[in-house]
């Protein structure tokens, strides 16, 4: 389908951008025709590496052909990551050309080879990826080069700090900034909102940058939103920050390690995740968050991401080791991973549990309410609020008295307003198919389900748990209620579930 | 830009195909709305892995979403790969549902973790691989996995057997059939034509089964195609070697060592290429198409794929091995890779070399003409139809009589008839920056050279050396034309070549 290019002279390789509402998540896409002056005059092939340039930016893309007139011989169609990235508006005109070959790949084949990589080597690689430079087949082999040799101390510090340098670092007044990072797994673990609202109460600064979902049914950032507005700009946080002395804001505006949420997409799809990748996230989230102490939350379950306590030891150590390099002081917490944490599993459902403990509900989940005051109160004698050994008791007291209600409402409000969390159109229960005692529930299969209510998209939707781990059922007894926002995704939940009879398992 | 969903119960999952002209290369993409009852009910988010059914077929793709009234609410846009495996119709129904997780990636996994992978694990994982179940992130990590540490003799056997077992495998009448194979990197060597020509000729069976250029200006395919049709299915190979005794066909009809093709195009952008993949590359190949006789032709030269002697020994030592597990005789011919071989680079610019030999022509380059004698020499020795020593001058014989090219002739009628290949419409010579004697010829380059003149696609198009290594060349003399169809490609190719001046080298 090869039409004949102009008789005037070489063309200039100029195309119209055209935005097609595409999402691909982090790849970057452009779409041309086979057939359109800039794929002939360059010789490009589908799925050639190409840069574009407009605005004064140059991007680098992956080319995807069209053989077909929806697409204009003149028209370059971007994909919605790319839009954002070049910043240009529709009928922009934009330039494409071969994309240059990656010089940093060359560290990585040797890598492949067996060979140590340096600080400049990793800086490179990372910048490279950080800009987006990277296709997926790229990003997997980094990945699973640094994985088959293991990183070791060196190279993991090394990373961490290519990985920091390559976004923007926040800093704060005070010396002591403490953070809280959970290593993940567990679905409902949303203590964050609480530890932020106890700890601040108590005069330390705790600035939260969080993360929305990538494959769970929340992240701190989706629930939170139920709160407050989160999408706050770096001037905001600061001003909620020296009012109030914590925030609990979506990071995704501050671009804080941006390589790290690139290796994640990807170690999600292989599954896989090795220590020295894991530290180095967590990590350089952590110091280029500006934090100076940290408490880590490591839950330990068969279903959960950390399995035996050993490996929990382990990589608890390598954490502290890495961490003191950088001047970071770290404590790991070890907790029971065994099921998820408070009853709502999805945004709102994990709001309702948070502010049901933040208002002292006679029904608030007590496992959330014990777990977040276990971490506030390593935070508390951490960055040094409470005497050693006095921070659990100080924690519940500053919950039990409405002073940490009264600091989570007061951020609320620096943050943009309190919202009311939404509720579901839809529910729907499931029931415990023979008597028995509870015995094992799923993390895992519990999540999908919240996804398949539609969470976290849908705020509404996900699951409620009515049962936990030892709690006597009897045949026919509701355990888990679904919410949803419309029949089909309670329906496909609902099938889900009658799929799964293992999604809690019951012992006459 | 969520719609609200049917409220009259569950929708089925389906949509309604829509073909959208879209080149992926072997990656199957497909697009669907955002909003889509079929993304909300089944919690699909972009770049999920879907399995899309039709027809009775269910086959693996990528999903890309669309938040744009440019695709329906009820289509879902396949790429053209994924369109050619599911065999629909526009407008037929096809159902969509989350991808199962794949079984085999557990053994990638385990080779990312330094274990050995069993006969069983690599059928597996090679099966889904040929079965286009694997993204570009799975299949980066495999090869990467099985690069990091380096597969062993037993895992390159078994990574054959399982290659081979992934598709078509062909046999034929009588109990020696020839074949060659060269590693690949140098342009215009095309030496297969003359070699079945002359192999065939002497009463031997060499059923020729070639590629079409991935990233190279041509392939054996796409040369032999603007001599006669090359697109024969397996019924019409047959009818040509039973009449003729030999062949040369595109290969892609017939699906040898599928799984093949897709390490290829993965290997190419990583630029890793090690041995065992290699090793199980070229020999699967080979062994699904019948072959009982190889000769490897190695060339070895600074900008060839194989730069030292000692690399070659060790390549020929290894595929000798493997090959010998099989049953499968090899011999190994190390050539001089420093520069094209030759004169033209482009699909007819090659086409007209190998007709000047078989022809006899006075200017035909003899650089070819050798080199094609010495590998048939081999496969004729090799085949039992000459005395040991006796090959090359057989081969000479045969090409110098006549008798070559009568047999060409004859199996390019048998192939559907002789073709004349196209000249180009523009030709415009690069000539020499100053006088002395020609030193170094970089490949690479040249081959990119002729890409932007428009090769392969262009069948007329590509470059034509005027001079060679050691040829003295006065200040301004022509060395190179390049050859294209479009003002615009000729341009792109000349624009290349001023800023590439070390193309060749000319010492005074």
């Amino acid at each position: 389908m090869s039409a004949p290019a102009s008789e005037a002279g070489p063309p200039a390789p100029r195309l119209v951008a055209r935005r097609l509402g595409l999402i691909t998540q982090h790849e970057a896409v452009v779409l041309m025709r086979t057939d359109c002056h800039v794929c002939r005059a360059e010789g490009l092939s589908a799925k050639a590496q190409v840069a574009i340039s407009a605005n004064g930016r140059e991007v680098y893309a992956t080319l995807y052909q069209v053989d077909d007139d929806w697409l204009g011989q003149e028209e370059a169609g971007l994909s919605e990551s790319l839009w954002a990235r070049l910043g240009v508006g529709d009928g922009a005109e934009i330039t494409v050309r071969h994309a240059p070959s990656l010089e940093s790949m060359s560290s990585v084949r040797r890598r492949i080879y067996g060979q140590r990589l340096s600080d400049g080597d990793l800086h490179g690689v990372v910048g490279d990826i950080a800009a987006g430079r990277y296709t997926d087949i790229h990003l997997a082999a980094f990945l699973t080069a640094s994985s088959a040799l293991a990183l070791d101390h060196q190279e993991t510090v090394a990373l961490t700090r290519a990985m920091i340098d390559a976004g923007e670092r926040l800093s704060w007044p005070g010396p002591v900034v403490v953070d809280k990072h959970s290593v993940g797994g567990l679905p409902g673990n949303r203590t964050t909102p609480l530890v932020v609202a106890i700890v601040a109460a108590c005069g330390l600064t705790m600035p939260k940058t969080s993360s929305r979902a990538i494959t769970s049914p929340a992240g701190t950032a989706d629930t939170m939103e139920t709160l407050a507005p989160v999408d706050l700009d770096l001037p905001a946080i600061r001003r909620v920050v020296e009012a109030e002395g914590g925030c609990v804001v979506w990071g995704g505006a501050v671009r804080l390690s941006p390589a790290d949420d690139i290796f994640i997409r990807v170690e999600r799809v292989l599954d896989v995740d090795t220590e020295g990748q894991l530290v180095a996230s967590v990590l350089s989230k952590k110091i280029a968050a500006g934090s100076t102490h940290v408490v880590l939350d490591i839950p330990v379950g068969p279903t959960a991401k950390v399995r035996t306590e050993d490996a929990a030891e382990r990589l608890s150590g390598a954490l502290s080791r890495v961490a003191a390099e950088f001047g970071l002081a770290t404590r790991c917490v070890l907790s029971d991973g065994a099921q998820p944490v408070g009853r709502g599993v999805g945004p709102a459902l994990e709001a309702h549990d948070v502010l049901a403990v933040l208002q002292n509900q006679a029904d608030a989940p007590p496992d959330l309410r014990r777990h977040a005051c276990v971490l506030a109160g390593e935070a508390l004698e951490f960055g040094g609020a409470a005497a050693a050994g006095e921070g659990l008791r100080l924690a519940e007291a500053v919950l039990a008295d409405g002073r940490a209600w009264r600091k989570f409402l007061a951020i609320c409000e620096a943050q943009g307003g309190l919202r009311t969390p939404p509720s579901a159109s839809y529910t729907r229960p499931l029931t415990a198919s023979r008597g028995g005692r509870i015995v094992h529930i799923n993390n895992r299969k519990i999540a999908r389900l919240a996804k398949l209510a539609g969470a976290p998209d849908v705020k509404a939707a996900g699951v409620r748990l009515m049962a936990r781990l030892g709690d006597e059922v009897a045949s026919g007894q509701p355990w888990v209620m679904i919410h949803a926002d419309s029949p089909g995704e309670l329906e496909y939940a609902l099938d889900y579930a009658n799929r799964n009879p293992d999604l809690m398992e019951v012992e006459a």
